[in-house]
């Protein structure tokens, strides 16, 4: 292959970019399947270069999987060959510019490879923030937010990824794609919204135009405790439905609250005695922060509703933590343990439902697991559900005992929403796809695919 | 054809099925060019007709052109037949019903054949509104709303018709498609919004599930004046990037100021009086309208601000007439004025440039035209512009005359901005979309149209 870019085929090079960092990717790193290694690492340095990159492949038959920070948890970035004799991943890292900011405008173009803190730090020397804060903010980038409909924590306030972007530049094998040119439009359909969320199989996401905001003068957490789950949901949809949503706004189970308690050991102590004063039996944690909307929007929302404050420190620790998660994954392993976690959205009026429903099939595969759940995405007709679940590791067939659960897990999330709110496809909610936008709609990204990407060497394996 | 619904081939049903309400289409009636009638009116009684009407048109190769409230401007309806040998009008009156409403989630499911009002009315009876009010309401489908994109005179406060959409049930060549799962997903590519906006090619949208609200208990419309253009394009922009918009907020330019005051004759003496008074030289009328959003937030944000207010009488003086620029067009007609409006949006650094550079092509065209323009739906990052064009007839020929304007004005609005905010790209805005989506995305609306029509019967000669 002719070398249009920087390439590598150092197996730790490549070894890094053989998956995601999904349970079943750590299994496979300790020695579980075996991990897709691409047989190089490309790495272009300008949008021009990826279109050359992709115009070699096409012609040496070669599948490409674009890799922005590797943190997919869906086998989104596995490097899979599909019908191709060789693979190689397209690593990203090298566009990494603020290419430019209209102030007045408040649209800034940002380049595929920036990770979340480099990008901010960028805006930053201009005042702006994006305001995109998801889990896997420290190493993900810009074009995998946008590949993948990424939604933040505090996407109540800014948005979910797709919400913020005005076009989009990407690199097809059969040319350069630009779409969006307005900040809203009735040409046609949105093909914007056809890119986001490709997922790397129609083209590779070099440039986003995405829309900005002054960095907010201070931030403000806060913890609040409700009596009960449902207590918690209505008070959220409230908030949603009435337009005063905090920025940041989560609410915990009784099992996601409980264990959070436990984990602050003696300094919980209090809260709980506190709690039990209230009158409070069934404590579900409610974790509000304002970025860049009304805090006394909301504060008067609460007044008169049941609702105990427990004030800063619960919000300090909640945003202290905030990329712990993935963090503390490898010492449960470690310890016996399978810990992974499954997202849906749907209605308000199925909230509940869903819940209880996804816990019982996840009982009924693991026998008797810790499953918690949260809230943290609220929309005026209905919100995200994030569970997480732990349960002593089937040493014998570790894989497989999640496998079973995902697929019983998954049955339900399909039934009553949809397979992802913001994990995105990738390779392990692909069964569950068609379901969701029909066999018409599988057709339909297919013929995109074969129109974008007439010889197939884009993410093989993925969504369709 | 086998009769699997109503068909009329009544010619006044037919001709009234001919077209829109463009002034070409204005123009036509009045003996300028010739309609395109269809042949027939089919009028399916409910979502499984229309796809049998579908399966006897591919079967019997019958152009399908689906036919709502009439209101395109810009060519969407005329019954052209392409290569097929017969047209006929999919008239969708006859989907008339409120399916249901979840008033947990809030959300309605409506046929595409209700009209504004008749939509509104439905939701009245279960205590919500859909907030959506184009100047084409009284006579505009949701169908149609969905199937163009459609922005309502309230879309600060309600959005886009779009943001509305929870999923769309739509007849295709190929069978019923349903999109959307949930109030929001990362299940690959938002296919809900090919849909949207697909202006008929793709199918027939029989109904939509969207978000409602509760009717507002009062509604508030206010005038304000403030002195030059750009002082108006400022005050706009802060309450957009601030979040205080209320949510009907436009802005006339000074043009369409004086002909607002001239119209309003004796009254409007006070008002220009009070005006010098205040050392205004460049009034431009602000109309701010408030049905859900907070009054006060948009209040305290003026407060220290130029602006003059004028009240609520100029307000409910807009209200009064808010639907009233259609029907003037045929008395102007009447006295041998052509009289036309063209729309775009850009981002806010460039909405002067745009206005200016708008007026100039039309100025060079028409000689010297009366060009009103204002703004009426506003963005964190940009706007709409909408202008009012009238100049004496040509009456050798009328439609010349208007076709160079409409060439000069759209090359310039394609240069800076979108070719269409929220009038849709029917046939008259179809030379300029492949500059807005590129070779590539006219290539992918071909590819999803192959899909999804492949005998090509729908709405031949539109969009692409």
């Amino acid at each position: 292959m002719e070398a249009v870019c920087t390439v590598s085929v150092d197996a730790v090079d490549r070894l890094g970019r053989s998956g995601g960092l999904s349970y079943l990717d750590l299994l496979r790193h300790r020695g579980h399947g075996t991990p897709a290694v691409p047989d190089a690492v490309v790495q272009p340095a300008t949008p021009d270069e990826v279109v050359e990159v992709l115009k070699v492949c096409v012609e040496h038959d070669v599948a490409v999987v674009p890799f922005g920070g590797g943190t997919s948890v869906v086998g989104g970035v596995e490097a899979l060959r599909g019908s191709k004799s060789a693979v190689v991943a397209l690593d990203l890292a090298g566009l990494g510019s603020l290419v430019s900011v209209d102030p007045v405008s408040r649209v800034a173009v940002l380049q595929a490879g920036l990770t979340g803190p480099e990008a901010e730090r960028l805006l930053g020397e201009h005042g702006f923030t994006l305001g995109h804060v998801p889990q896997s903010f420290e190493r993900a980038t810009i074009g995998g937010f946008a590949a993948t409909r990424s939604a933040g924590q505090a996407s109540s306030g800014y948005g979910r990824f797709e919400d913020m972007v005005e076009s989009v530049r990407m690199a097809t094998p059969v040319g350069e794609w630009v779409v969006g040119a307005a900040p809203a439009s009735a040409a046609g359909p949105d093909l914007k919204q056809l890119v986001l969320g490709s997922e790397g199989l129609f083209g590779v996401i070099t440039e986003v135009s995405v829309r900005v905001r002054p960095k907010p003068y201070g931030a403000r957490y806060e913890g609040f405790v409700v009596d009960g789950w449902e207590a918690g949901v209505d008070l959220v949809r409230s908030l949603a439905q009435d337009g005063v949503l905090a920025d940041v706004t989560r609410l915990s189970d009784v099992d996601e609250t409980e264990v959070a308690l436990e984990l602050a050991g003696s300094k919980a102590a209090p809260v709980k005695k506190y709690l039990r004063l209230r009158g409070v039996r069934q404590p579900c944690l409610v974790i509000l922060g304002w970025e860049c909307r009304s805090r006394s929007a909301t504060m008067s929302a609460l007044s008169g509703k049941k609702v105990v404050r427990l004030g800063r420190a619960m919000g300090a620790s909640w945003l202290h933590g905030r990329f712990n998660g993935p963090r503390q994954r490898d010492a449960l392993l470690d310890a016996g343990v399978c810990v992974e976690t499954l997202e849906t959205a749907t209605h308000w009026s199925r909230v509940s439902e869903m819940r209880d429903a996804v816990r019982g099939a996840l009982v009924g595969e693991l026998g008797d697991p810790v499953v918690m759940c949260h809230v943290s995405h609220a929309y005026e007709t209905g919100a995200s559900l994030y569970f997480t679940v732990l349960v002593p590791r089937d040493l014998a067939d570790p894989v497989g005992q999640w496998a079973r659960a995902k697929v019983a897990a998954s049955e339900v999330i399909s039934r009553l929403g949809t397979i992802t709110h913001h994990h995105a496809v990738g390779r392990d909610h692909a069964p569950w796809l068609e379901k969701e936008i029909g066999g018409i709609g599988v057709d339909v990204l297919r013929a995109v695919k074969s129109r974008l990407d007439p010889t197939g060497i884009l993410n093989p394996g993925k969504m369709i």
